[in-house]
């Protein structure tokens, strides 16, 4: 176990060892340790030697001069200039906001970034000031339509983040797809088979191979085949990918460029657009009703559906609970990492003379 | 098989029969043809008794005087008066796009409503003058969130229209649940069961009795299982709860009220607001990017995924494909109906004096 301060400051110092300002890098260790706190680990400081790795590729911008395209009263288009997501996506949502404070609403699409992190960090922006906040991404393709014996879609996850009064928010936030990649990877390492219906093999067979992905495979959209509603699952990632890619002006579908820690590579040949994009938003809650009182109905509705009758044992939880289980433990208990993650980040420190 | 044109005429005088203006008959008719042409024979004249029967029990007011309660220059709410959901929706969605062409965006939420029909009628408004189309709407209770043992939620529908070039427009249309309840309808007709992951029973457990929802069990959401991201669907179906009925000022949860068709009754004792609830929103392209060239780029998304390499025999389709194919078959050879729909036709035409 490491405590949050410990994995926080070490995050912080590497980012500014790549040449982010202090603040930035703040800011990107933030979103990186939310997601170790909220217990999605695939998406936190197990891929600081990724954005490490954008970096020495070329691919990264430390030091990004956020660019604006286009804008209308409640719309905006920005240019992330090559630079880290998780600093550029959070900018993006700050003008989402101010853009909803004068127009009731505001949507910013965002091209030439990278990787954003957690989707739902970028979503909750806005909830403290009493703002409902949208945020999505795409990303390199994993995941195959329906019918499909290629990826063209990532895993291009969706987050909505909803302010509640006593009770805690309503976040979803969530992959597109049956599970998340990292789900996937931990399979890997313990050796052990898939369930069906997460994954296909390379000729679109169904397949309990977890490195089926890597095989020719991909991952199933959400309903996993098409009996269950996946192509549900794979129109879900297809607007994803259209808001936050071809809306934006940012690569789309099956050339959206490859985390550097995924070990997926697309041909390079083809550039439909820059970079990576996303695509959120922000909405004030009283350009529609007064906010204390939507904010007492959703406490209403989160009550009724927490207490709904239940499976013995299994109580209904509300979108954002589970990531809060998650965060009272190791805010408490510290952050558990694997040991491939721990070595990444002794590395890490050994390259850059930062302690771990 | 009957003509277009005949079930059209047909059920226009229905609704001018009820009291609605020529106007007002005429758009709803067109909202119903427009499910039977696209093959969502659930949502078709099927359900023009039950509209009617909502008009018998006082729930619905042929000639609504629908109120502007709040606006800002990007969204606004609507108090549909007890309307026709097939004609508040849209009406609806004009101003959510009149808001988009001043502001960039028009986002709407509306109470006091009535079932809307199809969401992709009222997300598809927008095509035209190259704006993307939302459509959302709550419903009565017919799903269970994920470990629940009481349906809480309605099959909640989401609608996207993102308009191409010389391409199709992408139309994503669909309930957030595993199946639609019109698909359970047809098993229960033909006596046949369900396949698994469709629909619980009323203790939580799997099953394939098709008659499940009305025997104390519900339907699924989108993933199915837990395993298979049902939390993700339940999460879905819930902010679009959340969106038509906790922001709008309509009933939401299990208190949606039920379509009068749908046999189903809740109770009526508490009401947490008015009617049924819908969430509407439309974006101009050009308030991101010049309308040509985001449409060019869109018609490169759909020839790509179009083409993609996949099962034999199966290519993979966009969305909106499927019920192009309907339509264009439809309007060449008719629209098929059930005997019992066309029973429930020959009784509506016999009451209201109008030949079917």
């Amino acid at each position: 176990m490491y405590t949050e301060k410990r994995v926080r400051a070490f995050t912080e110092k590497i980012f500014k060892a790549i040449g982010c300002s202090a603040k930035e890098a703040r800011l990107a260790a933030d979103v990186l340790v939310s997601a170790d706190l909220r217990g999605v680990d695939s998406h936190g400081v197990a891929r600081l030697a990724g954005y490490v790795r954008l970096y020495d590729l070329g691919r990264l911008n430390p030091t990004p001069d956020i660019r604006l395209l286009h804008e209308t009263p409640s719309t905006a288009v920005l240019d992330g200039d090559r630079g880290l997501g998780l600093v550029v996506a959070p900018h993006a949502m700050r003008l989402a906001m101010k853009k909803a404070k004068r127009s009731g609403t505001g949507w910013v699409a965002i091209q030439n970034s990278n990787h954003f992190g957690i989707a739902g960090y970028h979503a909750m922006l806005g909830l403290d000031q009493d703002m409902i906040g949208w945020a999505m991404t795409n990303a390199a393709p994993l995941v195959v339509p329906t019918f499909a014996t290629e990826k063209l879609l990532g895993t291009n996850p969706i987050a909505i983040a909803i302010p509640a009064g006593e009770e805690e928010p309503f976040v979803l936030d969530f992959a597109t797809t049956a599970v998340a990649y990292g789900k996937m990877e931990i399979l890997q390492r313990l050796g052990k088979p898939a369930p069906w219906g997460w994954v296909q093999d390379a000729d679109g067979n169904p397949t309990q191979n977890a490195h089926a992905v890597r095989e020719g495979g991909g991952l199933l959209p959400l309903g996993g085949d098409r009996e269950h509603g996946s192509h549900k699952g794979y129109g879900l990632g297809a607007m994803v990918d259209i808001l936050s890619g071809v809306l934006s002006g940012a690569n789309f579908g099956p050339w959206v460029p490859p985390f550097a820690t995924a070990g997926f590579h697309t041909s390079d040949t083809e550039q439909v657009g820059k970079g990576t994009g996303h695509f959120v938003g922000a909405m004030r809650i009283d350009a529609f009703q007064p906010a204390d009182q939507f904010k007492g109905k959703l406490d209403h509705w989160i009550q009724r559906f927490r207490s709904a009758q239940h499976i013995e044992g299994q109580p209904v939880q509300i979108p954002g609970d589970q990531e809060r289980h998650f965060m009272a433990e190791r805010r408490q208990n510290g952050i558990p990492l694997n040991e491939k993650v721990v070595e990444s980040l002794v590395d890490l420190g050994k390259r850059f003379n930062v302690t771990w």
